[in-house]
């Protein structure tokens, strides 16, 4: 956790060195300080001085700043800059955080950008922007080791040790070998390269049976990939095997960790993307908004069965006090029940069409907890007003609902998602709506039959 | 997604096999079969088809399966097995698996699969089962090449070659040298080793400076370790500098994976560890009752408002079907707001100081979203009873709850992780049991202060 002096002494600092325009001061300082200190210190500087910053700084350390903070900040500060020094920082950037951050801006800018580039990386970029997100190209880096595999081992480590300054962040150490066609021909090691006569050719000393994956994969193909193989990468292939990429295992991990806080985000409502604190007011209202406008028509709709039993209502007031808690805890009871399958799901103990034996698992649980819950509300009413009748309606009030909203829980993630429909987004307000719904109109249908022993309470 | 009928064609292949005892036969058809599949198959076979399973397959192929599976499923499977076939399978995991599994059963049977085991590899367990699981200890990997610096080359490569079938499993492909010690000295290339002299010392082609981690450091301090560090593991060394562990860049990704997980499913009410619905109906329905059962107290609690304001419901009846939208709605404007805040107290753009800040920022986005559905729910209101001040009446509670429960969705977290208590867990209940309250008092209040304007509806 930051240290509050601290943090602000970094601000202040940074603040000043910005005035100045002094890029050394501001490169040691960046040395010096952690990578969340970074995302902190950024996120409480404004625009201007945001984009001060990121001008002032040399296009390799902004880069590395841009790739440490998150995306959506990173793409507005980008939007905010020149063109030209936002091309030079995006070209500094790895490959593959240069597609996520390319994909956050508006196509506009993204062109202008581009077209700034060194014509090679545009091409590149352009490459990577043209696959979906959760496809291998998608994921994948473009800085890797490759070389034609009629080249002597001495004709690429000279290469290598020429190029060393650029290598050196390659994240993985393997070489490819291609043929004349760029097909993929084998890949080598760089202790078989440095142990090898200097004379030997690189295809005489590559493995060309060799772990590949194809540039279309699904990120749930790759997760079970890197189960499988327990290697740090592999080569990305086109449909006609040409080498296009290399996809990393800490890609895929990164997309599953972006994917679960994406999933959790929607579930509690909020859609379209992260939310930082930082973003305009008005976007953030309407992002919010688009979701909750939705909810409260939905409310609306659960709420007309009330208006319409008004008049048992007006009989059995007390009922009144009871209608918001059913609601709130048939929500509670089918919100695990919508957790528990989400889970299940994205680790696979279950597919969707299981949607059977997932509400027989989930109805035994919905039946006793809608037996301890029915019994505590129950008891509560009857300690409340002295009537048992009361007691009876809302106590199985309750059960009954609680037994619906835990099977409705359960298997409403598994029915959207064997419809392709995003269950983390949907399930919830699905389920609360016929929760509230079935639970106001089974309180009101019981109170209706009891009328004459509930009279006037 | 696992395929119906090829699933189904797995489980009855694999329930023959058990029954043959066949070995062989079932360590072909893993070979065979992806991760997904086994882990889908598994959980499809009842407790004894596992335990026989996991008694047929030799234990090197058990414990690769048990590395597969949900933590919580495995510890129940070995639980139900003899004491000497769990310890066999045990002793075949990776050590942080293998800590990570030993942790999931109770204190008696980690004792007597310990007792079973080889007495090197049974102090290897107790020592990472006596880290908190959040430390580099509980995370890291007891797998690591280490040699004496005093050795020389030709002796290591000896050495590498007679054990290639132990260490071609190892996950790092560097060696750490250690004094007469076992104080770690430093780092050494498999490049470097296979470069040098023969006779040269491991000492003299060591890396002395290199970078570590200590057995203690926390998760967070590990994530930005890693974030400003490029390299696939590090070495762990306790507090004399001895080298106690190896700890990887993907055991701390699988940790924030699992973090991620843990919190969603606590906010949801899914408290005390992972649920899979193969787990005895008894404890799901009890770990769900805890959490329910503090919630209906809370309900009641938020309840009690309404009965308070009895009176004011029986002239105005056409309230109680308001109270239940403006209840729900608060809770989910107020879970946006939750949710924004536990997203970036993790990715570290705001620390729990900084609650005022983050009030202000919210309170902008309570205050529109407030206006918005306030007008929604007023307009309606006025739609369905021709009576203006029903709709002021519910308007602006909504509105003014809507602030409210932004402005405490977006602080709570903040400040309960301010004072150390888990904010996934905590902050829905808290949040949601005063706005309701706080729902309930302004609508009532609002609505005796205009009961004359409002009389009969």
């Amino acid at each position: 956790m930051p240290n509050e002096t601290l943090t602000q002494n970094i601000k202040e600092s940074v603040i000043e060195l910005i005035n100045q325009g002094n890029e050394r001061g501001l490169h040691d300082l960046f040395e010096e300080i952690g990578n969340r200190d970074i995302i902190h210190l950024i996120s409480h500087l404004n625009r201007t001085e945001q984009v001060q910053l990121f001008t002032i700084l040399s296009p390799e350390d902004a880069a590395d700043v841009m790739e440490d903070i998150p995306e959506v900040q990173a793409a507005e500060i980008i939007e905010d800059m020149q063109v030209e020094e936002a091309a030079a920082i995006i070209s500094e950037m790895e490959s593959d955080d240069q597609a996520d951050l390319l994909q956050e801006l508006v196509d506009e800018n993204v062109e202008a950008i581009l077209e700034e580039m060194e014509p090679d990386d545009a091409a590149s970029a352009r490459k990577l922007l043209s696959y979906d997100e959760d496809t291998a190209g998608g994921m994948m880096h473009t800085e890797y080791f490759v070389f034609h595999d009629d080249m002597t081992n001495a004709e690429v480590i000279n290469e290598l040790r020429r190029n060393a300054d650029v290598y050196k962040d390659y994240p993985l150490k393997k070489i490819f070998a291609i043929d004349q066609k760029g097909t993929m021909s084998g890949v080598v090691n760089m202790q078989s390269l440095l142990l090898g006569k200097p004379e030997w050719k690189l295809g005489s000393i590559s493995k060309t049976e060799f772990i590949s994956v194809n540039h279309l994969d699904l990120f749930e193909e790759l997760v079970e990939h890197f189960d499988e193989h327990d290697h740090y990468g592999v080569p990305v292939l086109d449909d006609n095997n040409a080498l296009v990429g290399v996809l990393l295992r800490r890609d895929v991990r990164e997309e599953e960790t972006e994917r679960l806080s994406r999933e959790h985000l929607e579930s509690q409502g909020i859609v379209g993307g992260e939310e930082l604190r930082t973003m305009p007011v008005f976007i953030r209202a309407k992002r919010r908004l688009s979701w909750l406008s939705v909810n409260i028509l939905l409310n609306m709709l659960a709420a007309s069965v009330i208006a319409y039993h008004q008049d048992i209502l007006t009989s059995v007031i007390a009922l009144a006090v009871f209608l918001p808690i059913i609601s709130d805890m048939s929500g509670c009871s089918g919100n695990q029940a919508v957790a528990v399958s989400m889970r299940e799901l994205s680790i696979g103990v279950v597919a969707p069409r299981e949607v059977f034996r997932v509400w027989w698992q989930e109805a035994s649980v919905g039946l006793i907890n809608g037996l301890v819950l029915g019994l505590l509300i129950g008891l509560a009413a009857f300690l409340w007003k002295g009537n048992m009748y009361l007691g009876i309606v809302v106590g199985s009030a309750l059960m009954i609902n609680t037994l619906l909203a835990v099977s409705l829980g359960g298997t409403i993630p598994l029915i959207l998602k064997g419809f392709g429909i995003d269950p983390a987004l949907a399930s919830g307000p699905i389920l609360t709506t016929i929760t509230d719904m079935m639970g106001f109109f089974l309180t009101l249908t019981f109170a209706s039959m009891m009328l004459t022993q509930l009279g006037g309470i």
